[in-house]
């Protein structure tokens, strides 16, 4: 299933959404216009920048506006790519190799932080302060995500309820700025934001549990990166949990975290998962929240938008990379 | 010379600033609360908030928008050194062992992106777009600035120019946010607000010259951090340019930038620059700008206030750490 079909009423809008964010590499300093060309390079699959589109256009969509929003969350995502690999020292991203590898990390710390203040800017120019406060506490939020995560690397004892915790933090906070930005920006009533704010939760949490299977069940090739990483950074994920159930007394994921583990470990936990009905029973729970997330579109009067968002619903779960 | 004497009429305001600053540190992930404690700990000099308290009370001053600018500005400051010490692999940072040896280089880079958050929230507290835009384009120059100074790192090929415009982005450029912020929020007139942004400018520009100063000839104890550290780092300086001036043929930052050098070399290059006048000229440099810097202000009604930011540059050019 592609996401192509979805969006071909924003597409134009999107077009210029990545015609704003190739603007960022004009800068007047060649090294930093290489690491902006390099680290935005189209590739990526852009679905919170048409999160937000598809949502403005729901209700009184002012393109000069949503935009700059969709641009800013995008920026926002690739800044904590590059942060993100940097922290797990990783290689590959999207099939290429990554910014701490080829400049180091020293240079990838800053083009983050380059690029958190380039989406910073794009928010303020909504003209709409209410959003530029969703995006820092959205960024606040998923930094803080991200250090809980951290701090629990390589612990087993997480119950499903923090790893769902987790999630939202790192992950579905900023699918919710996405629908949420595109809502407020487009006048919509407190009923209607709020429908989108958890349409844009569900829909997080079920995008990075399929994220967690893929991580398992996917190529190298396909996912343009390594597969496993999870279990090599000691990050405990739900097809992981699942193993640690079914297996309470002796298991890869166990030797992993208490002893380290080897490429041994990480081969025989994917084996399991593959084998078992584990990817069944990941994928359930991934649907239910994307079901949870359309439902709660139901109370809004454009049937064609809602459709939108719902197929897109479909993608997030159906999608194999 | 103390700056406690500069600011007696804005103690009780910097007071709320701290308040607000410590405030941070209440969150609801004890290992998130003990990490802001540690880095928010007092112990920094506060002069960027002070600025800004300064230059608002030169107009329409209103505490409620410019307290929350002050602490945005000293969070975005202390966002940058936590960065700074993880990409400079830093052990000591005033006075106290660095979050990245304590925690981890993978902690500071989501600890300064967790403050780079905070510091944003409060920077929309000010209900002032114009201001919030100000700082995400701060950001954006410090970041880009240290990218440039990363990039030049062991290059002995840099104009004294070039290095103005690189201490301009990573260190000015915080300077002219928090006086420019200070008038825009009291209302000031295009030209006063000029004339505040010129002042941070020649401010930041004489205070990050008299701390590659200290580099050379302050101690360890006194800075809370090691001396000679530009060098060890390959950061060309005002001082270790006029080395370069004074003995062309062979000198200790040419040995240390070109093939790496000892703590001989380093030793050496700091006992070059003291006993020669390396360091009154840099000095007369720094007291230049800091001179430029007020009489950007002569067109100011306020003398009184006037009087007290004369005194700040007086401190920043006289302070020993």
């Amino acid at each position: 299933m592609s996401i192509d079909a979805v969006y071909q009423n924003i597409q134009e809008d999107l077009d210029k959404v990545e015609t704003e964010i190739q603007a960022v590499v004009e800068v007047d300093f060649p090294f930093q216009a290489e690491l902006l060309r390099y680290c935005l390079q189209e590739g990526g699959k852009r679905i919170r920048p048409i999160l937000t589109l598809l949502a403005g256009k729901l209700f009184d969509y002012d393109p000069a506006a949503i935009l700059p929003m969709a641009a800013a969350i995008e920026l926002m995502h690739t800044a904590t790519l590059v942060h993100d690999d940097a922290i797990d020292h990783s290689s590959v991203r999207r099939g290429r190799t990554t910014v701490n590898i080829l400049w180091g990390e020293e240079i990838a710390i800053l083009l983050g932080d380059y690029l958190f203040a380039r989406a910073g800017e794009f928010a303020t120019d909504t003209g709409n302060l209410h959003v530029v406060r969703l995006f820092t506490q959205t960024l606040r939020t998923i930094s803080g995500g991200e250090i809980n995560q951290a701090h629990n690397a390589f612990n087993l004892n997480q119950t499903r309820q923090q790893y769902i915790d987790r999630i939202a933090g790192k992950t579905a906070s900023l699918f919710i700025l996405s629908t949420e930005s595109g809502a407020i920006l487009g006048r919509a009533g407190q009923e209607d934001v709020e429908a989108l704010r958890e349409y844009g939760y569900h829909l997080g949490i079920a995008f990075q549990i399929v994220d967690d299977i893929l991580d398992f069940t996917s190529t190298e090739e396909e996912m343009g990166k390594p597969i496993g990483a999870d279990l090599a950074q000691g990050t405990l994920t739900l097809p992981a949990m699942l193993i640690l159930e079914r297996h309470p007394e002796d298991n890869p994921v166990k030797r992993i975290f208490e002893s380290g583990g080897g490429q041994d470990d990480i081969q025989q936990a994917i084996e399991l998962v593959r084998s078992s009905t584990i990817v069944q029973e990941c994928y359930a729970i991934a649907s239910e929240y994307a079901s949870q997330a359309c439902r709660h579109l139901e109370g809004l009067s454009d049937r064609v938008g809602r459709q939108r968002l719902v197929e897109i619903a479909d993608y997030v779960v159906a999608r194999k990379k």
